[in-house]
């Protein structure tokens, strides 16, 4: 019977999209501000009727523009539809030994999810009591390494000796370092990608060029890794980056200047909430990432979180082993984070 | 070593997107017409600072619109990137038992890739001499079975007695029916959704719809169908839809006057290059799809297809056994067939 044969997944829930405008949406590290004037101009001077038309499947015009970005070759650089889309990629197209692959057990919820889908063996190694990563922990056979640097939901940078350190233990592996969130404030792995052909940078528009919403992500690999890549992902689907988000994402890659801008705000303004949680009780670890993770100590992670949600302040809560005293808390405006400082203040 | 696990995958190649504007492009079955003016007025309209935030991961407002058309619950619809995602996730989601899936041998060239590609048993199926399906042959155990009507690359119809007869004799195996190309004439088997639960319709926006660039494909089918494969699209990516497309859908499928002028325009002039193709001399089958298939008798299809592309003309050409006879030709605008028509007449 067909009902036999349906995959069994192990569900993954997204953050909570609240429909009402007035909320303060802190709860998917989200940027603040919008994407760069050119990603307007874009959509505003884009032919529709080019719609018509399939996209290029090689996705080279957008491929070009971050090969540029970060001095590369095209042939170093895969797109995909968000960084979720790649990293699934890089699991269907590598994770196929009889041996597990190793992250964190604190980590980006999705790493086990699609274990489980692929059907890939995978252990997970504990982050210390700081909630940092032991590298001797991935100094053992694996089928393969994904760490993500700075980790979620904590913020955390380990260093770049660290992560080299690691690489340097599995060359017979791939090494995929996920720096979602490197942009804000942290060191990057890029350059190594010129010396290990084994390891795979990922990284994503979705926080740091406001474009969560238009699905970019990307990997910098060896050609090799890429052209592997690209391989499996012809096979599954040749058209996935429609025509119109490629252009939106030449136009967000090459405004440098308002990047950079909208970095050092939000920057700024995390601080400014890391010095103010600390002030008020809080457990803040120091972050390098568009999100603080913090503990409260005058009521539970769980309390303030329905407490700010009546106050149409949404935060993000993982009632999970370790980590259920703490709250990830994106970086919103100014405003937005005096409201949220203003709200717990009154609670206390 | 991290080289021995790289998935193999059998390699497939989409049609050829010249970048040079001089070209007729009867090669990929895109619709020579734009989309509906409500896709420029979704675009220009959008407010770009949308894109800072995530999609609607379960892309509800596009799911009603097409519940709303085709007149079912928004449970009974599953959207993705293209049908091309649809069927890939359809793979996923149910084709894990140890029976071969059966489809024809000619057919849509990427059945046989997903099967390579997530290790799913496969038998080709054998069209008739008229390349027409043979309904017994789909009276077998079998682990699921997908029909494309039209078939690709023939363009030719299968009644729906023909596709009723292989559902009820499979009330145990998911039924895929490929409706790419249905809206060009063909008679849908969408009602029988309400009485078979095993049976998946799947359509696309990129022909009939004008929006190949867009990348909106859709499957109807019952709840039960659509809650695996969102289960199993949330384990694989949550956002896969961005937001200025899902606007873009809800416009391409409201506008129902203008999608039915597009189609009689496509099938006048389809009807009237099949009249001239048989005129010179060629084999022709009656199509129900945006594309002809076509044999000349006058010069090989591989020798005609390099001729044409001489001229700027590209039509699509399969160099696989059975079918290498054979020009698959889509329909353009009525100026485009009058120049193929003129092209061909020269080089006889």
């Amino acid at each position: 019977m067909w009902r036999d044969y349906i995959r069994q997944v192990k569900p993954y829930t997204p953050g909570e999209q609240p429909k009402d405008e007035n909320v303060i949406k802190l709860n998917t590290n989200e940027n603040p501000y919008p994407p760069c004037v050119g990603v307007r101009d874009a959509i505003k001077d884009f032919d529709y009727n080019m719609l018509r038309k399939y996209p290029d499947p090689a996705v080279n015009e957008l491929r070009q523009a971050i090969a540029d970005y970060h001095d590369v070759d095209i042939r170093n650089v895969f797109v995909g539809v968000g960084s979720d889309d790649v990293l699934a990629m890089c699991y269907m197209t590598f994770f196929n030994s009889n041996k597990p692959i190793l992250f964190p057990d604190i980590t980006y919820s999705f790493y086990d999810v699609w274990a489980e889908e692929f059907d890939v063996l995978y252990v997970t190694k504990p982050l210390d009591e700081n909630f940092r990563i032991v590298p001797s922990d991935y100094k053992t056979i694996n089928g393969g390494i994904i760490i993500p640097n700075p980790n979620a939901p904590t913020g955390i940078e380990e260093g770049i000796d660290t992560i080299i350190d690691i690489i340097e233990n599995n060359k017979d592996s791939i090494v995929i370092i996920d720096e979602a969130y490197v942009d804000f404030g942290a060191e990057s792995v890029l350059p190594l990608v010129a010396k290990y052909d084994n390891l795979i940078v990922v990284r994503t528009f979705s926080k740091s060029r406001s474009l969560a919403g238009s699905r970019i992500g990307y990997a910098i690999a060896s050609k090799e890794i890429i052209k592997a890549l690209h391989n499996v992902k012809y096979s599954y689907n040749s058209y996935t980056m429609d025509s119109l988000t490629i252009k939106i994402g030449v136009e967000a890659i090459k405004d440098d200047k308002y990047f950079k801008e909208n970095l050092e705000k939000v920057i700024s303004t995390r601080e400014w909430t890391y010095n103010k949680l600390l002030e008020l009780g809080f457990e803040v670890f120091e972050s390098k990432a568009n999100f603080l993770f913090a503990k409260p100590n005058f009521i539970s992670a769980k309390e303030l979180f329905h407490e700010l949600k009546k106050k149409n302040i949404f935060v993000r809560y993982f009632d999970k082993p370790r980590i259920n005293e703490y709250l990830r808390i994106s970086i919103g405006t100014d405003q937005e984070m005096k409201e949220l400082i203003d709200a717990i203040t009154l609670l206390k």
